[in-house]
């Protein structure tokens, strides 16, 4: 608890205030928030010490942008209306909005427009930052999620773009992944380009619908997303979404491109000559991933994880990628006058969490403190001494941290899956042997004063 | 960059967006925001690693609440207003108002009293986790910021408290500082609740602006704050706030108590006794500390470096607390019917880093990879071979990112303060001889390729 830097009067739970209320405040929490525990913070830990490891080894930049940037430069600008409330969390601030950042690619393009006579080029950063969103929630659909970035700006280089799907990799083999786990699906938006230009599709708004329809083949298949680029399609809800309108004949051209094996644009054949030499082999070409921001310009990328992930049910779900990106050359110079073509890659961190906590013989330790019950409050001398001279030897235990009777400790202690506690009453005292019981198997143990940090080494 | 879940058609920029508005987005951030770079972020990473390092040793829970709460929760309750905007950032959603959070502490009552049936009791768990003030910004002072705190819930013993003061100095010394580079200071509201009992200040407002002007003692010294205790005070600004009203003789009474050495209230006399045991001395009696925060019902506690720190212009500030806490026993009971008697302390992290970063002898390593310069893109090949050879000896390194002359790569080089470059052209092919030029020294090596791994490690 903290003031904070020139805090005054803050508006924070006071008696008064529930009081003049009447009633208690809420105990619940907003629909699309979450309460995170220990084990999977501690599997979230282990994915970013990795993460940074290997950002070291490639040269990339640790950068941090603010939770806040102002609303029009990261795009939601709608000046109809009065508060621009869909999709990021705005405010108004002295005239002007302000935004929760809703990914960490527009911040970046921010930031190199703001700094770029200072910063490297091309410049290589990675970031590690919640986005929000602000959508309607529904079940397993976060408003907040962490994201980890890594992009290069500044480089038209395709080795850059190949380079993001080997590093990806690697971050996930360090994870404990193997070359079965996952795969990096490769296409770019060249394809879509090329093919649109075939068909003659140059309106931009039928374009878009287009893209949206062929983002949800993974998804719907390709009989729904025939209907969605022909009339449009209802839904098992019945809504009903309006479709792109497309000939039957330029959907059949559609379909046949995007289900080609072989990727024939300039842009992939090089990425693919790149992965050679990295001696990277474990993607694949597929035409039908889209990606549907709008800003990408060439080769796009998804990472997909490729064994079972069960949902909160226990059943098997299509789980999706957990993360992609790809190549936006126009992003930055919106900004202003530079010119900064780009690449990254962003990854969903809670979803790669929340798979990686499945994974049979995924184990990340999680070291629980032994109890020293307090049997005595007359020997808390001794105790602190105990609890001393173990913490010195780095060993996690604590004195029972409240005023209750032993049956009381002994319950606290299993309900915080202690793996021991250190018994030492009048008896003990008068013998100078604490006496060590093992939860997991119930044991006990006398032992001299003077051998506790080794017999608990030995013993836990 | 990810579409994340379930996203479509995320409001980001567009070139469409640019157009419509027919001008560019801002590159500035929102006054009270700032980008940090990677030197601070390493200095924040090695202070958290060392703060897990001790919470695991001290037995405390790892826990995450979200950035939002529901806005009557964290006590931002205003049924007047159509919008609460002072103090918290608040959004409406579905006539309900969620804010982001204030402090870690009134998510963590709410999370108490929403799971109590289920925690351990007593509850111990710390947090890491930004914060955020919808305050008036100014120089250095920021509208979100990073805090760490570690709480007992559940226990009215004083050891709690005590021991917060223990692990918090542990912290700090594990992060480096000497026993003479920082001070706990301690007092309790009980010194300050007795005394208005004694001059018989009896009304609540009342009550609340003199702790007010109390807590303002450090910043303004005694006679500005005997001011605000009787009629009012008028700043060097002109503004004036109106005072306590409080007799002359009563605010001799309270300048008396609060300049006293030594505790007389019970609670201080068994933390100190506690200190003892634990050989804890780092710290001393101060009953003019107040904190700001209602809630407090007993003992409090503040953290002050007492190095010198400096501000942005290179002088030497008087920079005060990085953080404390203190005894908050009805701030649970607020929400439920449980009675959860609890203690706290909490640190401000980046103003932690802010300090240490000046300290003389503080480093954090910070590595640079090695530039392998692109002479021939003929060659990528080979240069893609040195560089895994190099990262898979755990080297920090990369190939050149873009696609400029050797004078552009020399100067990248040297911007993001590589150590070394490594060249390797025709010459160097045949003779089957990289170049290692080290860009401290200005020296130039050759070696057999075979020794790569090697000669970086012995020359690096």
């Amino acid at each position: 608890m903290e003031l904070g830097v020139g805090g005054s009067n803050p508006p924070c739970c006071t008696k008064k205030m529930v009081k003049e209320k009447n009633n208690k405040p809420s105990k619940e929490l907003p629909i699309g928030f979450v309460d995170r525990q220990e084990k999977e913070l501690l599997v979230r830990d282990f994915i970013i010490s990795k993460i940074k490891e290997v950002m070291i080894k490639y040269g990339f930049q640790y950068l941090e942008t603010p939770s806040f940037e102002y609303s029009d430069s990261i795009g939601k600008f709608l000046p109809d209306k009065d508060r621009p409330e869909e999709g990021v969390f705005s405010f108004k601030d002295e005239n002007k909005w302000l935004s929760l950042r809703y990914d960490l690619t527009a911040p970046l393009a921010r930031y190199v427009a703001k700094n770029y006579l200072e910063i490297p080029k091309p410049f290589k950063r990675y970031q590690l930052g919640t986005v929000w969103r602000n959508e309607k929630p529904g079940p397993g659909r976060f408003r907040e999620f962490l994201q980890f970035d890594a992009d290069f700006v500044g480089t038209k280089s395709l080795q850059a773009d190949a380079e993001l799907c080997v590093m990806i990799s690697e971050i996930l083999e360090k994870c404990g992944l193997a070359k079965t786990d996952y795969i990096i699906k490769i296409s770019s938006r060249k394809i879509t380009e090329e093919l649109f230009k075939k068909i003659n599709l140059n309106d931009n708004q039928q374009k878009l619908t287009a893209l949206r329809a062929l983002d949800k083949i993974d998804r719907l298949g390709w009989n729904a997303v025939k209907n969605l680029l022909s009339s449009g399609r209802k839904d098992k809800s019945g809504d009903f979404t309006e479709g792109a309108n497309l000939k039957s004949k330029d959907i059949e051209t559609i379909e046949a491109t995007l289900k080609r094996k072989v990727p024939e644009t300039d842009d992939l054949i090089e990425i693919l000559k790149f992965f050679k030499d990295y001696n990277f082999n474990n993607f694949e070409f597929d035409p039908s991933i889209i990606r549907g921001l709008e800003y990408y310009t060439g080769p796009i990328f998804e990472v997909n994880l490729k064994f079972d992930v069960k949902n909160n049910k226990g059943q098997v779900i299509q789980f999706g990628s957990i993360g992609g990106g790809g190549r936006y050359d126009n992003l930055v110079s919106n900004f202003g006058n530079y010119e900064a073509p780009a690449t990254g890659i962003s990854i969903g961190l809670d979803r790669l969490v929340y798979a990686l906590m499945q994974k049979k013989d995924f184990k990340v330790k999680q070291s629980k403190p032994l109890v020293i019950c307090v049997f005595d409050k007359n020997l808390i001398k001794e105790y602190i001494n105990m609890q001393s001279k173990l913490r010195e030897a780095g060993i996690s235990v604590e004195i029972y941290p409240g005023e209750s009777k032993l049956k009381k400790q002994m319950e606290y202690a299993n309900k915080i899956k202690s793996p021991a506690v250190i018994l030492y009453g009048e008896d003990e005292k008068k013998s100078g042997k604490p006496t060590l019981r093992n939860l997991i198997t119930g044991e006990e143990k006398s032992f001299e004063m003077k051998e506790l940090v080794n017999e608990i080494k030995k013993n836990i």
